[in-house]
């Protein structure tokens, strides 16, 4: 259906609000990652839930497109709007409605980055911990049920969203969970919710889960002779329980990127990044047991930070890894792409990978959250070169198929997106098709976020 | 559809497990709390999913209702087969089928109990952590998302259930989740699944996540001069972060209950049960921190328990505070309901609860687990008296409609069964009506548990 359709009457509440402007519509038909531009018909920039609802109310009658979008920092492609049509960017529904430090929740709008959240929670002694490294909004962090460098400990979005509002495909508002911390009361539309990349609905409303901040943080860094025991270090962590808060894997590629753009001269190895939270003794204990079970495994003396400013280096450039290692190929597109094993199988699945991607000779860093069995590889690739671009898809199929046969997933943290779609049945087979029925059952003409997720005859 | 289209297919590979005999309907159709009994046509016990996919295949074809049974422990008369047809009894599906230190899960079959799954899982260091008190199967658990007096530190079911095997409505068989700790790979089918009372599929097999045995385990139980004072320190302790492991809450008359059950003399007022778990200086900080603050409420000198056989005793008298508050009043039958709030909300809930219940002079003790803003009323009816019953449900309702207005729900773990059908839509709203389409959509001829959690036009 043609655009003109809803113009006139999304302009009476929108106002200004709206675009079509070629910047605009640019600006939203693009990706962090490799993908293809598709532009939409038009922009909208809601600022309530009842606008929200309007426009998806009008959409749902004319059968256009709607793809919601927050600010974009995904990496499978995931607010490309495949059909045209509206999207929704909800980065002026950027409020957090309501701290609540009796109840550790915060109530928050879908466009409010995790960084200017934990910005306003800062006096409270609360924080939000979910961290997948971009200053994504909490909204786009639920649709792909993001996680990160904290999960180890504190969960993902799936463990740490209690509530969401949610606008429907023909515009009808539901409201999922409570504020309660736990309920078995019915089918868990929440969960359902999360992951759902935004083809089931449009998140306007989450209640958060807040954590209190730690008595004490010791954070260090250690550097390990080779992949194997750095890795044999983080299975032996995880199967002891010692209560790590991060713990993150970088190989020597991925060292060097880093040490080029900040400055650093850490030694070329991999290295983990880790972090302990808890009360004084509690985290004593703990540096103690990681720095007995890395000294046995090798790791040159680890010392650990306990100052704020040491720490926040520290995690400053891990964060920014990624683009210390797109950097290691000036002007090249980087084909960021994730899997998720099970512990056991984590080193199997990270020297395969290294040495797949070594055998390509294109570059290839790996690194990871590997307390959750969560790695990256981050692919270069010249712009517009073909061969290139095949060489990424047959390794990125090799990393989803290697970590299916290990019992594993084909994406801990990115999500499907469009990377991830072709892989999907290999990972689910007969229950690909129930997400199918799901879809076809809460968007039956198929508008929301279309050619994701599902499979295409229901998409 | 008659039982008698399916009889002779379900003889062929069943043999003789199966059966119309009155005992075994009699024992299928009953509940542990007050639901009048109605009773199945036949009780089937199959020893694999391909069985059940067998049996789900030739139920669909014939319309035949389908109703899974654990052994029974359910509180809401979730596994009474309101219109007949097939209980699909899971107890012979008992099996360990793995348990994997390396990757801290384990595979198991839906009709082995958690005591059972623990008592196997002894030798290995690691412990599945999910205590809801009864000693119920795994299947059952992971239908109601089952949590208990460990969820405040473990998670509930939803947390600990890396994936499932579920037959669909129609015999299909799916594979949901993996082994990995977690996945952004489309819908999440195990969160579905979880908490959907057997509405939506019959789960067969469960990866479940595993936890080392702590380093330390300390308990204790400290008295309260008052139900406020009791409630302000699981407050305090809880948002301060202190790491407990489990919280128990139980009011005068529990304590007098289980004084009498279990030969104690705790003095006559409300008390706490707590554990904690860690390092030995984790723990020792957290005994600390919980004395320090429950003597600032005013609690009798906290005392802990380090020795396993004294931990032990102690939650062994909580886990029969069931039995021994339905002892409280002989030959009574026992409507058992549970709800969860804020935790800011605790005091007044309780409170009010308390009060309402002391005004109908039915007996009615509380208890819970408070860490979660849990807890429950066993209310004692006399069998076959109408106006007790109606008493009760009056209670219940309000009660339920108390967690609503309090931003909670109206169970936190008991589930939705019968006892709580009536009141989803005043939790829920619109939301309740989205579950139904779901239910639809997977189960478009309600075989499945029918009567149960969604409206009663899709149910």
């Amino acid at each position: 259906m043609s655009i003109d359709a809803v113009l006139t009457e999304l302009t009476s509440f929108l106002g200004d609000r709206m675009s079509r402007s070629k910047p605009d519509l640019m600006e939203h038909g693009r990706s962090e990652t490799h993908f293809e531009m598709v532009l939409p018909d038009l922009v909208v920039w809601p600022i309530s839930t009842d606008e929200v609802s309007r426009i998806m109310t009008l959409c749902h009658k004319h059968d256009i497109a709607v793809t919601p979008f927050g600010v974009g920092t995904s990496l499978e492609g995931h607010t490309i709007p495949l059909k045209g049509g509206v999207v929704i960017d909800l980065s002026r529904m950027n409020r957090l409605i309501q701290a609540d430090p009796g109840d550790m929740v915060a109530v928050v709008e879908p466009g409010l980055t995790r960084e200017a959240l934990n910005e306003e929670l800062r006096a409270t002694g609360l924080f939000f911990p979910v961290d997948p490294g971009a200053n994504a909004t909490l909204g786009g962090m639920a649709s792909t049920r993001a996680s990160g460098t904290t999960t180890v400990r504190y969960g993902s979005m799936r463990d740490n969203v209690l509530g969401l509002t949610v606008v429907l495909a023909d515009g009808q508002v539901i409201k999922t969970g409570s504020r309660a911390a736990k309920s078995a009361a019915g089918y868990d539309l929440t969960a359902l919710m999360l992951g759902a990349e935004g083809t089931l609905g449009v998140i306007t409303e989450l209640t958060l889960r807040l954590h209190g901040t730690p008595e004490a943080i010791s954070a260090g860094v250690c550097a390990f002779p080779d992949l194997a025991s750095a890795v044999a270090t983080v299975q032996q962590v995880i199967q002891m329980g010692i209560p790590v808060a991060r713990i993150e894997f970088l190989d020597e590629a991925s060292t060097g990127a880093i040490n080029r753009y900040a400055g650093l001269d850490l030694p070329l190895c991999p290295h983990l990044f880790v972090e302990f939270h808890g009360s004084d003794n509690a985290v004593a204990d703990a540096v103690q047991d990681f720095s007995d079970i890395a000294d046995d495994f090798g790791a040159a003396g680890f010392e650990s930070a306990t100052r704020t400013e040491d720490r926040n280096r520290l995690w400053k450039i891990r964060h920014n890894a990624f683009y210390a290692l797109t950097a290691l190929k000036p002007g090249a597109k980087a084909m960021v792409t994730d899997i998720c094993v099970p512990i056991s199988k984590l080193a199997q699945a990270v020297e395969e990978t290294r040495q797949d991607i070594a055998a390509s000779h294109m570059p290839g860093p790996i690194l990871g959250h590997v307390g959750d069995g969560n790695f990256h590889a981050i692919l270069l690739l010249e712009e517009g070169n073909k061969e290139d671009w095949t060489t990424a898809k047959a390794l990125v199929k090799r990393m989803a198929d290697r970590a299916i046969s290990l019992g594993g997933t084909i994406t801990g943290e990115h999500g499907v997106g469009m990377g991830k779609l072709s892989l999907m049945e290999a990972e689910h087979g007969p229950a690909w098709e129930v997400m199918g029925t799901l879809k076809q059952a809460l968007d039956p003409k198929g508008i929301l976020n279309p050619g994701k997720l599902v499979p295409p005859v229901h998409g």
